[in-house]
């Protein structure tokens, strides 16, 4: 009889959205007059950029013609928008990379979720806590995460980041085979300094160990100093893998794109100690289940590397990092400790008094009208925290600061 | 140190497709001034149906106005998608579905190549041969089709299907777990009748085992006793999982839509017996490991299903359809053995004379400067075919057989 994989069945049937959702709706059945400001789901609000918009029209319009029609592109993507990443994302950050080291893909969810198909199931895994759910629930997925106890999977090292360590996570003292690091980081808003970063890579080379590191924030950074792509640091690209996305940088969450680097000197092992290199392998997963990217969706985002495209992308992101200004400000002239919120769009806040994550966000809800995540739903560490996104109108973002003041 | 999954290494570094544009290219070099024809790669070359073109400009602009912007989708798509799915290929064909039962994606061949995420590794898996390659290298992937002995991967049946049985696979005479059919079929071109596809529906029940179903050239069945949807054989929504795509329905191989159907009432087992409903696990995977396809392409492919989309669809079938007809009775007076071509958009040819598929390709590119595709390219019982697609131009159709004449 045909067995089904059982590792789905260890994954709480909640999902942390799921839930969110249900007791907002509650809410609006008590109270349906209330106004609701979402600072929760991270989901942008502002239009395209108007070049990308131009650039996917065009594209419409050759799908129309027999002459200029394209039917299956490369599995990995055009080099029109390959080559623009390289000159644009890479080499002004002295990151020299060829074409056949970027992947284009549909987006980062996909290929944080679909990596881990290229290595072997029995690998350890470490994750920075709180953290993005999709590493981890991908790995127990295929087995990798092991068993939940306590909270907490059996083969997987959680590294905390919270108030106490100034949310740098610290090298673990045993070894661990993947390392999964996002940053910016989400949910906390976060930023790890290229003197940090430099001690992961100098672990993974030590240990032989892969990072996944996912940057999808990086257009974000306003801090010169702080590193875009692991890439900058000497030695990484014989450890890491590089996930980029548009969704945040242009808006893309509805039209779905993104990018993967898998560097020609990362290699894995085998067994009996073989290098395989792990450019070839996704290459080859991607070619068997992968057919890429929408054309139209890639001249969408090759615009946003022309000089229109560039600078309304960047009025885009002040438009949000102005937002996250005026909440931090705001919460911390109440007395709130906040987090983030000056390199990535998300702010990381204390609950006050000790309350829980959940408590304070029924809090918020009842008393303020306002929806944020509790930051218990990114993993333990995330207790008593609360992360509120700065990807609302800005009237919303202002009205929600007046409403905290009540709180 | 992290471990490559060695499974990857299995599969042959040779991929028909490459070694088939190496061979025309070394042709080239050597005759540069000769016009190559490409019945080859099962690509469309007609536009796009015009009623998408205008649901998708539609949809562009709405990207770019905040008040009509929309950021993240369903992973499992659009209600407006899944609706007209629903109400247009499936109820008229006597077919009720839930909308949670149809799960949009961005092609079949991510969901051909996924679907094995949510079943043991060590299920076994039946494929009829000739097949589309990507059912047996997503299986190798994971380890589930054993290895590769004799050109035969050690896990998995071969069904043949051929001129002897006159393209209809036989039930094995021993029980697998996963069953691959694709019909209309590619590479054949051959299809199903009801009364044999009903006989491995009842084979499934029998033998608790799942059907995976792709039926993506559906759209090219003119005879109206062949089923469209494995789900007009009675039982079937307990046994298979249907995989439909917009690709060569209506040109989207570069714009990238498809969906898949698992139906609430298809369960597989745990190894302690427990019923799991595969509906339940797919969409976990789907909502972890992708995150939906872009609301503009779910424009263009709703389109297709108003009169004027219905109508133009119609059109570029019957243009593909008449290059295939042209194709199948301009070989078969030429005295070659000619099958498909009827119900699908691909002839399956016989070699004359018992000679090779990559001999007679080779003759046929440096003879008449036609490019087919080798039949045992995909899988040892299509050794001594040829495939052509009638996807092209309808003067390189004509054309070609001109030069076939030659031959």
């Amino acid at each position: 009889m045909a067995l089904a994989n059982e590792h789905f069945m260890k994954l709480p049937d909640n999902y942390l959205f799921t839930d969110i959702a249900k007791k907002v709706n509650t809410f609006k059945v008590v109270h349906p007059k209330a106004e609701i400001i979402r600072l929760g789901i991270g989901d942008v609000t502002r239009p395209l950029p108007k070049a990308s918009l131009e650039a996917m029209h065009k594209a419409v319009d050759e799908m129309g013609e027999a002459s200029t029609f394209r039917g299956y592109g490369p599995e990995h993507g055009y080099d029109f928008l390959i080559n623009a990443i390289i000159k644009n994302d890479y080499e002004p950050r002295g990151v020299k990379l060829d074409p056949d080291e970027v992947f284009i893909s549909d987006g980062s969810k996909s290929d944080t979720g679909n990596i881990g198909d290229i290595l072997r199931h029995d690998n350890s895994i470490g994750v920075t806590d709180p953290i993005y759910p999709v590493y981890i629930d991908s790995n127990v997925m295929c087995g990798r995460a092991g068993v939940l106890e306590d909270g907490k999977w059996s083969n997987v090292t959680y590294l905390p980041t919270n108030m106490e360590n100034n949310f740098v996570p610290q090298i673990p003292n045993h070894r661990v085979d993947i390392i999964y690091l996002c940053y910016p980081n989400n949910p906390t808003g976060t930023v790890l300094s290229a003197e940090e970063l430099k001690k992961w890579v100098n672990y993974a080379i030590k240990n032989d160990a892969i990072i996944m590191y996912d940057a999808a924030y990086e257009a974000y950074i306003q801090n010169p100093d702080i590193p875009h792509s692991i890439y900058e640091i000497r030695g990484a690209k014989k450890v890491a893998i590089e996930f980029r996305s548009f969704s945040k940088t242009a808006g893309f969450t509805g039209v779905r794109c993104g990018y993967t680097v898998v560097p020609k000197e990362l290699t894995a092992s085998t067994l009996s100690g073989e290098r395989i290199p792990l450019n070839r392998l996704w290459n080859r997963r991607q070619c068997t289940k992968f057919n890429g990217t929408s054309y139209i969706t890639q001249r969408g985002a090759e615009a946003i590397y022309t000089p229109e495209g560039k600078s309304q992308v960047r009025e885009t992101i002040n438009y949000y990092m102005t937002n996250a200004k005026i909440m931090k400000e705001g919460l911390t002239s109440l007395g709130y400790q906040v987090f983030g919120g000056e390199n990535a769009p998300y702010l990381w806040v204390k609950t006050p008094n000790g309350t829980t994550s959940w408590k304070f966000f029924e809090q918020m809800l009842y008393e303020a009208n306002v929806v944020g995540t509790p930051g218990v739903g990114f993993g333990p560490s995330g207790e008593g925290y609360i992360r509120l996104t700065a990807f609302g109108e800005r009237e919303n973002c202002e009205e929600a600061m007046r409403r905290f003041r009540k709180l």
